[in-house]
């Protein structure tokens, strides 16, 4: 299938990946994580997150977000997210029937809480009619192409801790997010207060890959056996570990990230000013949403692959990866206009 | 690490299976199971398995397991199996938590079901009080190295039907037993009346992979939604399916598993009269169980990984791998035969 | 206690139903429902509900609403309801925790579901990454005291029936719907379309003991194991059973919700004209929903518990029983007017 | 139905018990517990069970047993218990479905464990692949009419601890074993290590009503949370309060149990020694279970009934229940002898 824009999941793997992959091919290693790459992998970890940081590799991001909230909550608790979080629109409900637990969730304007609109669901503390509040929940970059800026970040933290409440972040787009604001991943994370975070390889050119990942070290409580009692423990992980630390350290993180948020802008740039379209959000990673006639993206489509967002709205989304070409972004374009 | 004898996930992955995976690394492929590859591997599923087997693709065992038991019971069913079974005590009571069904077991001598010994855990329907029995999961090969024949398996399906029940069958070592029965896994499976399957990649030559194959249509309501709700959907699925297409089309799973039963036949011919070393059960795939002199176990633990298999009894488990070598066993036996 | 306007389930136990358990109170009767009370009322709940009628009797409301909902839904399912139905913000997250499913909410204005607030939440279907909508839940009368009307009952039938899903009530004060709107339970249930109906009695004068009902005979289908695993299933259920025959052949479910009913219009009479004091909702079953100024309502709160329903609008419930008096309505008012 | 030795919840109520729920209807009280007959209710368990404990209020048997599990365990754990528990056998699978945890059983002689039967379950410990034992779980009296000594209790409970487990009891039938060992309750749970109770009301004469009691501080927390989710929080909760209150304060819990264990020793008694009549265990509380020849017991179920226990062994249970006359014993034999 041609590059297109439907997904950055559409995308293959980076060739520095495949090269780990294939360096790690030798030998025997022990089975599910005694294994000496996936030991230099925390060591990794600590030094990308913070040295408290605790990973445990999963395989994929619902993997991550469903053991990351069950070693915050039990089945009486609550994650307050916004209405527009992958935990609570693109699960199938994992949290709901993996942990029991509930998800109290809040209308957002461009897919980011804030104290004033989890506030919304702060109540019912103390009586057992009501499930209770124990985690925040947000996104990084967000499911609408938006970043949290550190502040931000450190806010809902702050929030959070004053009611005895954890801080989760799904970071399945992390690094898009370190990029756009030009800090470390460790800035946005261990040093905003965050408490665990589900830290995403798959989307930015690993073949398969997660980590949820423990930043607070209370929360490290016999997690190895309910990430093995659901099925997130992988057997030659030696072959996961060796994605994430080439992901790590050859600088493939950043680059495919940069890349891909850089596309995003040339899109955006391209379409910012044509009659008709409507950029709906900021963007700012590799996401572009907008809005246009009912008969153009609908005719587009014949030609590329892509989600409708909001089919009522008529909007969609265009998401870039790390191997968009600028080429594919001017012929996409120019599609577009012939269509408008 | 050296070629040892602790697992057959110790070993990396076969050079056909890392090929596939380079050669699937083109372009943009949709997501979730949406491509080629995995369309061309439903029907490569169908003249492997028979014309109703439907896969789902997942990352690991526990997660065949899991969903299959999912397909067949709801939390208040029972699935007959042995003590000894993965599922009992190998997966950390995933069953239990996922499904909430109970597993009912039966003490063997070899790892393998009879319908007389299901007989003991037969009753109670209809009862409410009683989970009901719902499901027999068989291991093909066995956790103990043993072997199903294909009229053993009959005779189980038959019972199960009988009762209006299913017959599961672990096949995360299918590959190795369908090569020393000299048969195909069709036979061993629709053929012989297997209601659903766990095939295994993993363990024979894959770098990730597992499906659940359901092989009785009947079975095959939603499943879709509680695999993704399970955490057991990978995006870049072509990756996947790569590597299964690969291992069904260029004949590795047979090799593989021929050579791997090879060389535990070896292991075992040289074992089989050394004083003190007692072959615990027939050697019919590429494991051997032998009981041994501490001492021995323990020193030779020194030099190479394995697990003991029960400590009390001075049992261990020595596992052969699609790359373990003729030397790698011939210098085995000679550390162990230097210890004794 | 003095008798007050906190709840309906503040109230004790009608005379009728008493004399009920006392009556049953002799010789042996074999346990968990297979008794001739148990009997004698399966036959009384379909000549109150339709001949398809099949009542499971449980301990409580949550009991009856998580059975229901668990025959009609496995966990890729979701249930949509209103914001404020009792099995989303009353059952800290029972639904969740045991079914596992999802509760898909709609803001509504007066606690009342249409099928064009339920069609916000109509999408997803073949998804496999969202929850399916398999059931609209209402309930009957509401939790704000107001009423669906039959013809309102059967178009959210119809609209659940057309997309293949269920219609449940939640009918905790069925009895307060029927006779305020002067119908049978029957025309408002079976005859409307309900699939599923939690019937509840502790509210309106019994001691303990709902009812799960299923009215679509498909979706009884394996329940009584269910009730037993939930902890529902109650062993000398003779005197639950009896209740529920007192209740529904002696008249008292009607004679109680009426005087229920009629106390809280008696109440609202008084009130509607004071100055100060605004009623939320229409007063049609047994409860008032009024905003008064906080000092007021926290002054009263001395001397009467009673909950304040939404403390940052001023708005407080206030809940007439079968035993509420017209004495003490009028010493209730006459507190209430001293503190404005 | 004429009196019979089916079980011991085949009977009515005693009359304290009714006395006390006729005294408790009257005027308002508040509702989920928050209500004087509980809060004095809360002061007599402690009296009765030593000062840490904290009783919380369920509706039977089963919702007592995994509330405790539940407070024990997470779904990683596993609960040791003989393969003839009430938790296994009797429960449909309850701990498994709502607590998500896996039961690990041992075949006892005489229903009761002891350290070196416990013992062959307590190993995998730090494996992550196996289901981490965290209670051990005994039923006192067991559901084979046997007894723990107190000295026996304890030596479960320090291997418990030990290992840093906690030891659970059922006591379905405590008041049964108390009179028969002429101890208090305290001195067979809390003085005797035991960390949490099942207290049973139903079997002894009550209408409805039993406790988790918790014993240890460690496991109370968030209890009430859990309660409400497992559809167990009663709301007109001093109808179970009182009874309780009665059952403890009046004596009945102490004379009913007397009067039941001696029915059963003067049943054993009249059948010690006829011919064909094997009794399998001790009779030391009130239950007599026999072995019989196979037309005998089936013909006698045609006048009574009666449960076989193990059919295919002709072993039969016969109970007896604090209504249970000296007649109804005389009765019974004789129709007994009669058909021999």
């Amino acid at each position: 299938m041609k590059r297109g824009f439907g997904s950055d999941n559409h995308s293959g793997v980076s060739p520095e990946i495949i090269e780990a992959i294939n360096n790690a091919n030798h030998d025997h290693a022990l089975a599910y994580g005694d294994d000496e790459w996936t030991e230099r992998l925390n060591h990794l970890f600590q030094d990308t997150f913070g040295p408290n940081a605790r990973p445990y590799l999963v395989f994929n991001g619902t993997g991550a977000n469903v053991l990351n909230i069950d070693a915050m909550c039990r089945s009486h608790h609550a994650v307050i997210c916004a209405e527009t979080a992958h935990i609570n629109v693109d699960e199938c409900g994992a949290p709901q029937r993996i942990v029991g637990c509930k998800l109290l969730t809040v209308d957002t304007p461009d897919g980011k809480l804030s104290p004033s609109l989890v506030q919304k669901q702060m109540h019912g503390f103390g009586f057992e009619h009501h499930s209770q509040p124990r985690a925040i929940s947000i996104t990084q970059s967000t499911e609408l192409g938006t970043l949290y800026s550190i502040d931000e970040i450190k806010a809902l933290a702050d929030m959070a801790h004053h009611h005895n409440m954890y801080l989760h972040m799904d970071g399945a787009r992390l690094a898009n997010a370190a990029v756009a604001l030009g800090c470390t991943m460790k800035a946005m994370t261990s040093d905003a207060g965050v408490d665990c975070l589900s830290f995403g390889g798959t989307k930015n050119g690993m073949l398969m890959g997660e980590a949820a990942v423990l930043l607070n070290p209370e929360l490290d409580i016999d997690i190895k056996y309910r990430r093995k009692q659901m099925g997130q423990l992988c057997s030659k992980m030696r072959f996961m570990a060796a994605q994430f630390e080439a992901y790590l350290t050859s600088g493939v993180w950043k680059r495919n990230a940069a890349h891909s948020n850089h596309m995003a802008q040339l899109l955006y740039n391209e379409l910012r000013n044509v009659d008709g379209i409507k950029i709906m959000y900021p963007v700012q990673v590799n996401s572009v949403f907008a809005q246009l006639p009912r008969q153009v993206w609908q005719a587009l489509q014949k030609e590329y692959f892509f989600y409708d967002w909001d089919e009522e709205m008529d909007v969609v989304r265009w998401m870039c990866s790390f191997d968009t070409t600028e080429d594919d972004v001017h012929q996409f374009v120019a599609a577009l206009k012939r269509l408008m």
